[in-house]
């Protein structure tokens, strides 16, 4: 990676109110600053500047050297499956609050400048891969930069399958499902569930079961490297499905084997030099600021 | 540490049913294979063999390669605080049912005789270590294998206090207290507070908030080299005390700072080459077992 | 209810083991006992004794005074809706482990003759009746004795909705959906979403959130002759859909409102004399047994 | 209860930022308005008008027809300790915030000259009572609005008893005690533990359990004219205490028998007309407003 960035891709979510108005105030503020820029097709379409060079969302990862996301987690979390076996590094503009993945607002666009000048925090985020295999036979792939979550077909409450790790038998679960999720994921569907929050720099995976039929079982974090093998019953009434960060299922079959590793390719997440982590949680999670004594 | 032992101390909580018995045969054993023997003075009185080497607690861990701990958890947590800093091994025999600590049952004892001989895995698990300054003096200190607790004095729900992360201000508190955990610790007082169970190979420490005012706090686990402190309030109505591993209680006064990180020596943990942590937790917690599908 | 039962019905889940063996048992003993009995069709086919008389499931309740389902929980929930307009009382035969609504073991049959004789405890469980309306009209309608789930249809954690209590607005939701449960099915899938446990006897409804966006977001216990209103936003991106007792789903329409209340029949539940609902729970739940110092 | 009041007992915390001016103003208004006024003598010392009668604390109920209560929650909660034997009615005005009993608003004075023209809801709050007997000796007793609570007196964790409902026994607990919480108290330290939110006119009693050893406890909502025992261990390394609203402490000794069941008295809140629990709820746990497509 460049210690500085000539060509800068730009994605919105131009639908959300103010995406607009910041994605033309940077792009100005870009051109201004002589960088060249690319800017995903759709986005473009919100663009009072006509004469840019465009591109498939598809193409963005292999054609800029850094990717400038604005919107929410959400387009960050899209975004950052375009671009992932490229590992661009990706910058994320929110809406005018922090988000766990977005941290710099819309009127810090100065920010801007510091990181395109090589000052900023590159913080490495894993994703996890799962494989759906049924009598060897692959039958489904994706990957979750949050989480990969096993979860009922049709009725809740029913799924019964067992879980590996590294090939030793952990547990058999009767529940609604089970959320396997990284640390970027613990803050998001995990959490819900009754998951811990895990730092983004710990180098671990947490499963967390969904309204298990037995209440001993609780959410287990367990080394990042670890594989983990789900074998489903063959004798579900429903066929659960797999959902990788909410986006698109893959139906499963009786009996079928799903594997979840880290993925080797990570996401290269650019953050400015006053980034911090705690602030976020506390923002997001409404946890108590400092109390007049240390202030 | 030789690869096999030649002194073995041994210690037991011979009040409980069983453990006199599963001692005197166990002391036998060893004899009739030829080792030295020291046992600790108290476990002493209710051995049958009156004429063994004995020793105060305090003096076992330096004269002793190997501790053999006969009771439950609690037995092998307290003689893990006797031989932490001479690091030496610990092997505990439960009472019939399988601990977190304690996994060789008292029917198993020739798996003693292949540990003896070398064949067992050894298992580092860490500790945390505790210091409590006022004003830069330390006003106390101690360890825990499991957990250090933060609590209320006389009355629950009214302590006020700030956690920092490596000298970065994580977030205030005002609730019952707070406990910071080991992955050993996970399993134990930090679980009945609702924390996840982290894997004992994890490097990684929780921090469980308890009945904390605001419904937004969660467990979170971070990694485990962090340096935690906290800084208690000035103005709390009650003196929190500090708890490692409910042993003992040291008093806080008003306006303290609690630094707490890990040990540098660490609890070394014997186990049979057949040892399975997933079996404990099964056995434990109740999990479910393996489905007749893949048996 | 007449004091003593002339005419029996029997229902059971035929294919579980032992439970043809308890079918065969308790037909001999009534008969023995000069009963008039009446088979459910499908049940009758692994009677022994091929002179029986059987009856459709739907016709069961009107044509008998008693209802024996021989079975678990499920089993007798199922029965339940089949006689609930008719408010049959039902007594259930569990599969040698105490239910919570199965409390005669097959090895206590002789309970059935005292029972038979009057001596009996009536215990009636209210249901919960659901209506859902687009546009005044009505679109779906369905009874439940454990609980009214709201639920997604394809991607959870999706559903944004509205909540109110007899026409007072109570809150808004973002999550995976909604619980509403009776006492009957507080030890139910609302338990496992994390609800309490309420006692059959209270008059009184839960509101169990699923996997709430908010943390802040807790179960709310409300009395049981309140209405509860659901109004669906009308702009999910998925459409969820409304389950009672895990059995059947209805498809909502965007928009849609969902109104729930106590049904005016209720589940006229047979219990013997010596009935304990402290006892189910302990034996469920593996909760603690009375100490020594009591016994 | 007149359905207009003459003489208004006035209490506040005047240490607190802004209760001070609220107090003077609202003095001022009700002498405007011709009302006899009688000052709770702390409270009194922070008035501009010097000639008004005060009264001590105790006094307090039997000298008035309303008592108004200038503070948060925990005021009025002080409050309702001292008038609760006359059953004075009782209204709470906020320091700016809603509080879950203190529901007028500072700036809404004018809702005051309303009540007292006895446009208002009256809402009757139970109480719990609770007795510790040693060996049929009584050796305290206290009453509770929010909760009982059984904690530990010196090591958490350790206390083990029984509990009994109407003199059947529920079950045995191990942990660090038991919240025993009125719908009034449900939002208060039980929440904190885990509890439901019951809705202030369910009759009803929830029993929260405060860090179980088993995983399996889980709070249980039983019907409000339930008697409650607790029988606690003759064994327990340490005495618990009893706390009733955590105001102060009962000590309790080894084998003593807790009975806690509802007081005869009630609080008798008053609320304005336009009192709305749920807005309550919603504004202090930031529950979701209304969504745009029913404003």
């Amino acid at each position: 990676m460049p210690a500085s960035f000539n060509t800068i891709g730009i994605i919105g979510r131009v639908k959300t109110s103010g995406v607009k108005e910041t994605l033309n105030t940077l792009v100005d503020y870009l051109l201004h600053l002589k960088y060249n820029i690319i800017i995903e097709k759709e986005t473009a379409e919100s663009l009072h500047n006509l004469h840019l060079q465009t591109i498939d969302r598809e193409h963005l990862g292999k054609n800029c050297d850094l990717l400038i996301v604005i919107g929410g987690d959400g387009s960050l979390l899209n975004a950052a499956h375009t671009v992932i076996n490229d590992e661009t590094p990706v910058l994320g503009i929110n809406r005018g609050s922090l988000g766990f993945l977005t941290d710099i607002s819309p009127s810090e666009l100065e920010k801007i400048k510091d990181i395109l000048a090589g000052k900023f925090i590159l913080e490495k985020r894993f994703l996890l891969t799962s494989i759906i295999k049924s009598d060897h036979t692959v039958i489904g792939t994706d990957d979750a930069l949050n989480e990969v979550a096993l979860i009922p077909g049709a009725i809740p409450h029913m799924i019964e399958f067992e879980i590996y790790i590294d090939d030793t038998f952990m547990c058999s679960h009767a529940s609604d499902g089970l959320i396997i999720a990284t640390p970027t994921g613990s803050t998001a569907y995990a959490l819900s569930g009754g998951g811990p929050i895990l730092h983004p720099q710990l180098d671990a995976i947490v499963l967390v079961p969904m309204f298990p039929h037995s209440l001993n079982h609780r959410p287990i974090v367990i080394e990042g490297n670890r594989e983990i093998r789900i074998i489903v019953s063959p004798y579900n009434t429903t066929l659960p499905r797999l959902s990788c960060d909410g986006r698109e299922y893959i139906n499963t079959v009786a009996g079928c084997h799903i594997t979840i590793r880290k993925k080797i390719e990570s996401l290269h997440l650019i953050h400015p030099l006053d980034y911090n982590y705690y602030e976020t949680l506390r923002s997001k999670l409404h946890w108590g600021k400092k109390l007049h004594y240390t202030e």
